[in-house]
């Protein structure tokens, strides 16, 4: 039998069966699903539904076309001709290893058989399997199309040239096989899952906290950390110059106290304290601590940022905050409250987040944009295209842009957008504004929107209180001069 | 005394104390340091460094005005009208409430005594205090000035009024009080830190894993997951629609497996199973599980596409993975190897990711821009302005952009970018960007960019290696029709 390098055979069809099936199936493999679940095909299409959405775009390059996915009645004719068959069948190891035996008597013996099992050992579903040399364990994260890691746990009985091969396969996926060569009931991350879920059932059980306390213990504090570092790599960065050995015996204490309800621990031997340190060193010691701490911080920005566009965690903190902040000030004036409405008007005061600088140190271009479609946002509040307008059904998009990018800015200075109105009449709005660092102009840009409905995506009249609020700014305006650069072309003369 | 509601007093200035005293001084507070170490003064600096690079872009409005930051040789200058009076001081519980009785001779009566502790109670804290009721746990994250979250831990002793006075003071710093009323050693965050610890110990001690691959198996799966939805509600959303009871009981034989090495868990009886569903409805019950798995899937794109920017953990595997895509493609070609220079060449060919786009439901107008700057970073390279290149001193900057949004694009849409040079002779280089989603064109982007040398900020010639690869495109290209669009103004009639 031939083996095709991008057949995949996906034994079982639910989250982890999906999620398996939709990252194999956008990066170009064909798909062949077994699952007797008359609702698998639903289930898959689900998963795929929200891979589709999401993970051709965390690249930035193209993914490759998709490949086919088939649902198959028998395992036999699923796995005929696959490189890669996954199981992801329920944890019950008799249940595996009767699949094994059946997935052997039909798949090529160059196939990896992966498991996506959570707790058990390579060596148990080796078992008494005609071939054990071609099952270990791929234990993968949920979201599987989204999570790179997967637990790649083999056994002596493995065939070396085969591991070689799925870590080749998973690196191709995008994935991240984490080779796990001593095997240990349910893996390494697991494990900690599971230390955090019995501590949490405690806390829960004693009534110190809720689920929901629990939460936001861990997703505002140390989760956001764990998301980039880890857990050593933090502890290092915690443990400043004095090292890793230093804070390891610092905290060593602790273990003594009844700092969690679970007490058994190793003793902090020299040994064991220089093992760690050594590792550390390993792992991290191309970076000072100095040079971790600002990487450390680049991340937390860039991530919590991430989370403040989605509204969400840490994010949607910051959100509350920005809101309380702006308060009463000009920012969250309306239109009848602004002082002279026949001056320029602050739309925007802030200062440049570090995940908007670039590797020549200063602003992205893109980002002054970003920052002029800020004010713009903030201009249209103004006279009333707020959320509630927009939730009504009408809108204004921007049609042409233009900017002059006249000086640098670094992260942490603090800039001000102050807006104009060049023209607003009928479906038209002509904006302009101007980027300041205190009195030094940094950028302008020019925009043209249009006003539509959000129903037809077709330009259309604004409502009337926008389009009297819009023609009351763009008249007391009307009197100031044209701005230096205003209806510039690209490469146009000085 | 009077007390002024924008004085903190810090009495210990380390990592932590320092990290304090930034939050307090970047809100708008001042700051009055006491720590008898006389390298106080430097490492306050370097924590206020970090903070003054990160904590101000954090939000999108701006932060009020520095306080003022002083240093005092004794405590009773330091907290002298101070409304909060933040104590990091070593971890001894002696010493704790040595410091507390110095502090509560000099102090208001209305100050917040708030404690960094990890480990102590607050009733242990209190002790034999003369006011207990001041006296309070607000336990901190490092980095102090990023992370959000502060365990407040209070007892029945403490005066009510001045708990609320603390979570707002906290609230308005940008915190997130968790207030926990049952204190506990360790309060919640680090009991989970330490079991986590505690296993991690384990497992380097029995050979399993090492730091590294222990940070790996934390960062590169669970980790980016509970920085938005902590434990409990990610397995709401890995246990689907059959609900969190059923989540739990499904898994409640594993607690009775080795998957820990410490075993002691409470039994899952129903109340308990009902407590922990309960609580979560109340916490996540408002979205359905498909809502959650979107909103995850969001934020989980948004962070990995932060920590690509910073090149880290899963963002760096996010690139390698990226390079080898790219590798061999139109996108990793040189200049000499385009089939035909003499026409527009492909420089962008990618998804449209899922935090490019906004509220609209369609891709915000700044990421054209990104999309178009990205374009030219690929032209750069092309011709020999690439990475080693720049950091030999030269780049270009750009100086001019006008942008035509022609149509909407929408998540998950595969764009291309052509680029033309309209000139490209001394200094300048004047592109043509166009974007095309299949057959459609999207947008264009026209763009004035300036060589500049990066030592004097100043325009300067290219390189001859650069200047010839440039000359011999737009030479290539000249016989082509001016594009549509090119050299118009804002507003200009079609």
């Amino acid at each position: 039998m031939k083996v095709d390098k991008r057949i995949a055979a996906i034994i079982g069809g639910g989250v982890i069966g999906g999620g398996w099936a939709a990252r194999f199936l956008l990066n170009g493999w064909d798909v062949r699903v077994f699952d007797p679940d008359p609702e698998a095909t639903r289930k898959i299409g689900e998963v795929l539904d929200n891979a589709r959405r999401s993970l051709p775009g965390l690249s930035d390059v193209m993914l490759p076309d998709e490949g086919t996915l088939s649902f198959h009645d028998t395992m036999s004719e699923a796995v005929a001709g696959a490189a890669w068959i996954q199981e992801s069948v329920p944890e019950r190891l008799a249940l595996k290893r009767k699949v094994y035996q059946t997935l052997q008597e039909h798949c090529n013996v160059d196939a990896v058989i992966g498991s996506s099992t959570s707790g058990f050992k390579p060596s148990e579903l080796q078992g008494c399997a005609t071939r054990p040399e071609q099952i270990m364990v791929a234990h993968p994260f949920n979201p599987v199309y989204l999570l790179p890691l997967v637990e790649l746990v083999t056994t002596p009985a493995n065939d070396a040239g085969l591991v070689e091969t799925a870590k080749d396969a998973l690196s191709g996926l995008g994935m991240f096989p984490l080779h796990l060569r001593k095997e240990i009931d349910a893996h390494v991350a697991d494990r900690f899952l599971e230390a955090v879920w019995r501590e949490a059932l405690w806390l829960i059980k004693d009534g110190i906290a809720t689920t929901e306390e629990i939460d936001n213990a861990i997703r505002y504090g140390f989760g956001i950390r764990w998301a980039q570092m880890g857990l050593f790599e933090t502890y290092r960065v915690a443990g400043g110059e004095a090292g890793m050995a230093h804070f390891i015996e610092q905290f060593g204490p602790c273990l003594k106290w009844p700092w969690t309800k679970l007490m058994d621990v190793p003793e902090l031997t020299e040994e064991l304290v220089k093992t760690i340190a050594d590792q550390s060193d390993t792992q991290s010691g191309a970076h000072s601590i100095r040079g971790l701490e600002r990487i450390r911080d680049n991340n937390l920005v860039g991530m919590m940022r991430a989370l403040k566009a989605q509204d969400w965690g840490a994010g949607a903190l910051l959100n509350q905050q920005d809101k309380a902040r702006a308060q009463g000030t000009v920012l969250t004036a309306r239109a009848d409250e602004i002082a002279d409405p026949g001056q320029p008007i602050v739309t925007v005061r802030r200062a440049v987040p570090l995940d908007w600088t670039d590797y020549n140190g200063h602003m992205n271009e893109a980002r002054y944009l970003h920052a002029f479609c800020d004010a713009t946002d903030r201009f249209m509040e103004l006279i009333g295209c707020d959320a509630d307008y927009i939730s009504s059904g009408g809108s204004y998009f921007t049609a042409e842009t233009h900017i002059r990018h006249l000086q640098e800015v670094h992260a942490g200075a603090r800039i001000e957008v102050r807006t104009r109105v060049l023209g607003g009449a009928g479906k038209k709005m002509h904006l302009w504004h101007e980027m300041y660092k205190g009195d030094e102009l940094l950028a302008t840009g020019e925009h043209m929107l249009i006003h539509v409905s959000l129903e037809t995506r077709r330009p259309s009249v604004p409502g009337p209180m926008v389009a009297a609020a819009l023609t009351r700014i763009a008249e007391a305006q009307a009197r100031l001069a044209m701005p230096d650069g205003a209806g510039r072309f690209v490469g146009a003369p000085r």
